[in-house]
């Protein structure tokens, strides 16, 4: 044995431009950790350019394999000037808690992110699309895409898929309680954590769900829970 | 009289840029919106240019009056990209519901966003900062900052205040049901909405807290609630 299996926790970064140098203790660079957390994630925020002006687009994200996926209006100003193989960064960011200190500036966030740099294509309009879709809505939803009337052909026109490679992403998790300073833990101040989390409420159907139609029991989706 | 008073829902927006092309009705440009879904949300995505690459950074962010601040270690490479006036966008999603319809396609989520583009500069170190920071514990937690050790120096030089102005923002929202295709209404699948919402859990303090003491009034912060 002249070398160790390298855990997953100390995969190095793809490349410098998704090293964390501020509290390196913090990234992530196994695929495992990055792929849960865009898996949980609902939304992305999607950076992209257009004449130096820097933009970010929240959209729905999902991920197949080593591809993340969005989407957006075929006509969109988004789509239309990142769909050529432009540079794009995709973050996606749960929160996780509020963490207060007794001094103002060790006050801090739990969260899980994770940051994509990438290149932007749109995949082929067409079977490709509605593959992605599916499973977009499978991902979501298990067992509804059956269960949907068809996609037609004008509707897929009107939606791009976008995706970009996982090649070049890191995670950032911060789960911890407050670090204060030393000395500062006798300060008359409440200091701990506030867990937080996205919870559903109850299902609404719409006024066409007959009256004896469940809610699917796929709801709610990603791990989220209902609210007690 | 000649003319009506403009009504908030009517204000225009303040350029192209952040006029809404698809699904205009979705669009609002008044203050009022703005700053409610500013100061509702926890995390923003800050997007920033480097090299042509774009980086999209989750931060907090905060507003005072006509501004919008975030913040970051003096060191960090978002901080120094930025605060000499770079082009930025700051976007703030806020995620209120899932959308279910019968078609794929139709599926959507309700929510509320803002998107702010402008240049981020730094706010003076030493009391420009501290009154920031200061301002942003309190948006939080009313009543909390002078309840804190006092910061010093030293902590207040590690940390930079950025901020932009609201002169170029919009604000999107979307509070409906699932939109279906005239004749979808049929189809025997469950649509209508699913709810979601950000809520905290029991706060946890730390094993300096005296057990006598209560967690803070101001918990849980920015019209978030208690799980229940």
């Amino acid at each position: 044995m002249t070398s160790e299996p390298q855990s997953a926790e100390s995969s190095a970064p793809a490349s410098d431009r998704v090293r964390l140098r501020r509290k390196p203790d913090r990234g992530r660079y196994d695929r495992a950790t990055i792929d849960a957390i865009l898996d949980a994630a609902l939304v992305g925020h999607v950076g992209w350019v257009l004449d130096g002006q820097p933009f970010v687009t929240p959209t729905a994200i999902w991920r197949q394999g080593d591809r993340l996926y969005w989407h957006g209006s075929a006509a969109s100003r988004m789509v239309r000037a990142t769909k050529g193989g432009a540079a794009v960064c995709i973050t996606a960011t749960i929160l996780d808690g509020l963490v207060l200190a007794r001094s103002g500036l060790d006050h801090s966030v739990n969260y899980r992110s994770v940051m994509v740099l990438g290149r932007a294509y749109a995949v082929e309009e067409g079977a490709e699309t509605l593959a992605a879709l599916d499973a977009f809505v499978e991902h979501l939803y298990p067992g509804r895409w059956a269960e949907l009337r068809p996609a037609t052909p004008s509707e897929i026109r009107q939606t791009t898929v976008l995706w970009t490679d996982l090649a070049e992403a890191s995670a950032k998790i911060r789960a911890d309680g407050a670090h204060d300073e030393p000395g500062d833990e006798a300060w008359p101040a409440w200091a701990g954590n506030l867990p937080v989390r996205l919870v559903a409420g109850t299902p609404v159907p719409d006024q066409h769900v007959p009256a004896e139609m469940m809610a699917p029991s796929y709801l709610p989706p990603v791990g989220m829970r209902f609210e007690r």
